[in-house]
């Protein structure tokens, strides 16, 4: 997600700011811009550069633009649930662009529908427009917080109409959100990585509960609910965000590091070379390795070229060895003990066909080290994990799984290693959010 | 607009038959089928083969399904436009797609509004599914009743909810909508053109003010509006349908070939040949030379392959005599008299290039004689004219209009010989709406 | 085929000229231009819509250009196959584009391969192109015209180089090619229509075995054979060539209603309506209606939007009656007696198809009357039609091809009446090639 | 490069293995597949799954293929320069691709035009075949043999006829060539990591001046030249191939680790973190850093999802601070002193900005380390270098060129150590060709 207020480029900056954000989602992309008077929408099905050409720049002519990278969670797909949304009424537009899950969405719908409301989507956009709405109330500061007051959920907003910008984080700042400024022009984005791409500086982040109205006027900022200890999702530093991101001033990378240090110190191994899998745990091995005075090697390469337009192969055809994604590199590995550090196990397959790959490349042994604890619960808060029926980690000793994945050694890192690696970095009040792997759910769907 | 109900490949039915309606516009298609418990969509902008390939079909399975083409008209571009529209609710889901126009479009919807509704789009089907979810009311034929009674317009509907399809014809019967069997299957479309396609048979025409719910039940029929005399858009005959249809069991073609017979009888001239303007005009022309007995030739030629990815010429190029659509027949017109027989005029820039066209091929004259009569009026009815401003006979004489176009004389069609051509074939209870011709309009905005 | 020297637009000209050759294929198209120094080339499969747009204009800078429409024949498909073919070598550049037939092409191609040529596609220019290059020669008037010599077939060349255009036609003009200017350029073509869309004037034919040089200094015209009478393709005007086309300065529709006439005169028929099948039997229907004396109708039309990517019926939806190209006209047909004219029968399993169709419509009887003779022999002379096995006519009385289409009579044009349709309307010394009806082929293999 | 002998699905995994060779080229790709009757092609511009789709593979059907990369040198773009190259003659067809530069390429074609050749591309691969069909002689041993004999470059040939795969490498080994097994099917390839993809083992290098003729008897292993040291180009260790391929039995990776730590031995710096630039330089920046015992950090992030869609920023927007494809890591440098480990400088712009960014990120210090000599000379072997004019190394100092990519100090690899770092990793014979950097040709173009 990315908007930006007050520059005469604000769709290509918003394009070039999605790019660096792509890696959230890769199934749809859209951007509304405002010139003061009207919005005007164009969005679709597939990659950023699938989805803008030039001359759609010919047409989206304004000062402020919200953009959004569709990330297709429980079959969202098809082009009615890509983000932003438009609502058109007689007295002005919206436009709304959200990451993150409400729980008490089908009690909220339920409502509504009762009283004459109708969906196009299955999104929250759509969802918050309603409860904005509803009534016939104008759209303006008092109705987006009544509305924002009834959610229940992990989530991060931005509403743009032809004269404001509103932007919203939810009570525990589960989600993301950072603001920046390009010359006179305000940013916000889900990671920073969108500011250094488009030359931004950033600013702070938006605060849990903040809701910023930004027009004409400047950047005015007020509260929606109280303030709560931040507690940002443990799992955006683990896999989701990119190495050069700063989440809530903690640089992803140097996490990433910090945890693979953390984890060598509390799972050494003897060893020869340590490796990490392309490319999320990369920056977890070069901790680890150096924490363990081990040297790091590229033991597995991942094939760039696998876009979605790849022919897969067929069962025939990787059953005589065709491989995909990732090769293992042979020379680096064989007759050698290697260390295979991943970043996390979710269903476990991926983590088993890589040990086997490994193996069949001439590793003596595999041992694997996950830079995350065990993933034993499902997240509601936006994140597609698994159910808990497919979490490998579920109900599952280290030893099961180290069976099942054919690994020499397997060990986790402890929450409280991970809290070490990320919260011990900042100044700012903040826990994380490790609910997926402790139980420990800052939010609960009945929480009034 | 196509539906069909009970067939087993009701969306490749839906797909051929819309093929046959693809000339009632080129900007967008869609389809939506029902299964019996869900409804699924697929729509994009495009021509019918541009939005649909075989892949669709794999995935859109279900025994009912209803589909449109999309003809922009008032900048209603735009995916958000295109129908069918569906909405979904917690106690089912509605399909909607429509023709036509809703005159008290604002009132309706400002009301809505005021009590909490948004919109999504700019289509007269957002209203209606508003209208009819309205005070969270059911999906039924008492909601659809309802729902009708406050439209003021020309339109024709249809709805397919998972259990249910509701098709209704506006009081007038303005806009076209036929029933025809297929088997055992229901299917209703714009033009009976598309059951030709399909194999279908005709069965009867929708009545004014009906509304009718089919269900596994069979073929009910209602009405929502007192009957009265049916007055079906002479546009239709004139250039909208395909000259195979038969609308109000009157055959297009033949419609137009007797409109050319009057019009010969009307305005008769001495000339050598006559000819039409591919493809509309054609039939109208055989008539006026079958009656005329003069020769009918093909004194224009279209070129077939000008489509929307065709490179333009620039203004110099134009300017130098490059052509588009459109080519004379210098062997057929050269030294000769062209009677010259198009469908309308409405702007009139059309017919001033033809008839320079021919007269650089070497026509000695050129006859203009139009098979309607002068457009003097808007249309409120969903026939996209122009405004009365760029009407080119709304403010001139006959004799300046053949002026402007450089014609050596210049005739139109009468009202009477209008009505003669159309009405007098038909034994149903009908009249045809000339408002654009003569001003008087059936239907009008604050008829309550 | 279309060339053009001399304009400062040449690749944009060429561009439009092929447009109006389009009708020839749609297999591929291909431009080159010259800018005096080099040769630039764009070519790939598809309509010329699909291979070119606005970019290309840009890169292909020049005032000379050659282009060609694919025509896909005997399995010739494939990027390698699409003309012009560009040659390369250190004294210059050379691109040859071709239309029509060399039947001596095995032995000359097998002479060149024990000399060490090597080939790369299965083009005539291709071969062409070996026989002017042979022994190292330059590309000149006179390797030119020994290579010619060469050949026995039918054809027209058109042969571009850095500084000259050379334009070719075999000795007998079975293939058509015309000349025509455009200010000061000259431009040739297939047909004439090309010249109609760029607003260029016809000038003349260009004449059985003449080599035009065009160069800076002018048009020079030069003989590579003895003049023999023109015997032009009679299945150019039949319907191959489009109806506002003139060959040989023969209208082509003129020529084909004219064909029309005359079958009329020899086969009339007790009836209640013509109809001809669309596009190409249009002209001939019309002039059969008027010298019987019967109305002329649409009983047929033509969908224009089943394009290639229009997904097929499967069997199961044909056999339940889904149509695809062409659809009776129910209000016309339905009850009467009709005449169906078509330009030809090559396999007749169209025209079963079309007799049934207008019976199921409710046509009382269908009489078929062919503007054209059976067709019993193949075509040496570059038109796809059938081997003799496939041609319905070969082997079958007129009774036995009435029986087998459900026809309830059947007539053909005789040769005689074919001759008397066109060649009567020239004042060139012009017969027509009708060797796929009579059998009497003016060139044999083994000329020599 | 890739071929293979004797496999079912011969397409499919040549398709597979060009997968891995990507990096190589992305320009085109094409296919050549033998049925043991007949060839077949499939090749386009781009990359290779924008050229492949399913249905190629349904029709590419046959036990032996060879397909291509392509990868665009000196302008040498279009269709008709993607190999493989396809030539066909009435005693039998005949695929080549290749890699390489043949450096008499002028003399052999303007001998071969005067004989009478024609050429249809700038390829070395049509060069070859004419050479071997020269005098009209048969493919085979010998007439292949004749042809290599002429040639004077650095090369690698796959060469494909309807029996027999024929694979030859130049005299001195310039360009990389191995041979491995799938199961009972022999394949060459480029590099290595296209056996891993595929599950192939790595049997052996092709050795210098080496002709193998691979048939259904199994592998011959023939001369053509006097074997010579092994000059593999080391620039394909520097940044040509992948990390994770084996050249000449040198791992790609290890051998770039080797030449960081050699470079730290060399040119050690006082500093607080080392960071590559993505993704060819990270294996020097983690030896350089393992070296110096400093941290390896990710400095540098690539945006992955720049292709050849994505819309450039304008100067405008570039000016304003919009990067492309790199972008710097705030927090890792900011504040720190950076060693910079690039492969190599060639025109020295992308290191100025490189350095720029780094700086505006907030590093205090930029040290740029090159993991290769500085590029002095230029190539005539086929990678595409800048000419002498451009090489930013040709007549500057180190120092110089420090003050021009305002780098705090830069220091380059010495040859020495380069060759220590790769050369003494293999038992074969083996030297590198570092022409580039020390202008020492092993084979210059009038070597007779």
């Amino acid at each position: 997600m990315f908007g930006i207020w007050g520059h005469d480029k604000a769709a290509e900056i918003t394009y070039y700011g999605l790019h660096a954000l792509q890696h959230r989602g890769q199934e749809g992309a859209g951007i509304v811009i405002s010139n003061g008077r009207t919005l005007q929408i164009h969005k679709d099905e597939g990659l950023l550069n699938d989805v803008f050409n030039r001359s759609h720049f010919q047409e989206l002519k304004g000062r402020a633009s919200v953009g959004n990278i569709h990330y297709v969670t429980n079959g969202n797909g098809g082009v009615e649930n890509i983000q932003p949304h438009l609502f058109h009424s007689q007295t002005g537009s919206m436009a709304l662009a959200h990451i993150g899950n409400i729980m008490n969405r089908d009690e909220l719908r339920g409502q509504l529908e009762s009283e004459g409301s109708i969906f196009q989507s299955e999104t929250d956009t759509e969802l918050l427009a309603h409860l904005i709405k509803k009534n016939g109330q104008k759209i303006n500061e008092q109705s987006i917080t009544n509305a924002l007051q009834q959610l229940v959920g992990a989530y991060a907003f931005v509403i743009l109409t032809e004269e404001k910008m509103y932007v919203a984080l939810d009570p525990h700042g589960i989600r993301p959100l950072s603001i920046g400024k390009l010359h006179d022009a305000i940013v916000v984005s889900s990671e920073t990585c969108a500011f250094d791409i488009i030359g931004a500086t950033y600013e702070r982040e938006v605060r849990p509960g903040e809701l910023l109205i930004i027009s004409r006027d400047g950047m005015k900022s007020t509260r929606f609910a109280l303030r709560e200890q931040r507690r940002l999702c443990a799992m955006e530093y683990v896999y989701f965000s990119r190495p050069d991101s700063d989440l809530n001033e903690v640089n992803v990378h140097t996490a990433r590091k910090r945890m693979g240090i953390e984890l060598a110190k509390e799972a050494p191994v003897d060893a020869d070379v340590v490796t990490g899998v392309p490319d999320s745990s990369i920056s977890a091995a070069i901790g680890y390795a150096e924490q363990c005075g081990l040297p790091y090697e590229m033991g597995l390469i991942k094939n760039r070229y696998v876009g979605r337009t790849f022919i897969q192969p067929t069962q025939e055809l990787r059953e005589q060895g065709v491989k995909m994604k990732l090769s293992p590199v042979r020379g680096i590995v064989e007759g050698k003990r290697v260390v295979m550090i991943d970043d996390s196990i979710i269903r476990g397959t991926t983590s088993m066909r890589i040990v086997r790959m490994l193996k069949e490349a001439g590793a003596k042994e595999v041992h694997v080290r996950i830079a995350s604890p065990p993933a034993k619960n499902p997240c509601f808060y936006g994140i597609d994990m698994s159910t808990r029926e497919e979490l490998i980690a579920a109900n599952r000793t280290v030893e099961e799984i180290a069976n099942l994945i054919c690994a020499d050694s397997l060990a986790f890192l402890t929450p409280e290693g991970m809290e070490k690696a990320i919260v011990q970095q900042t100044t700012l009040n903040q826990g994380v959010c490790q609910a997926c792997f402790t139980g420990q759910y800052p939010v609960k769907k009945n929480r009034k």
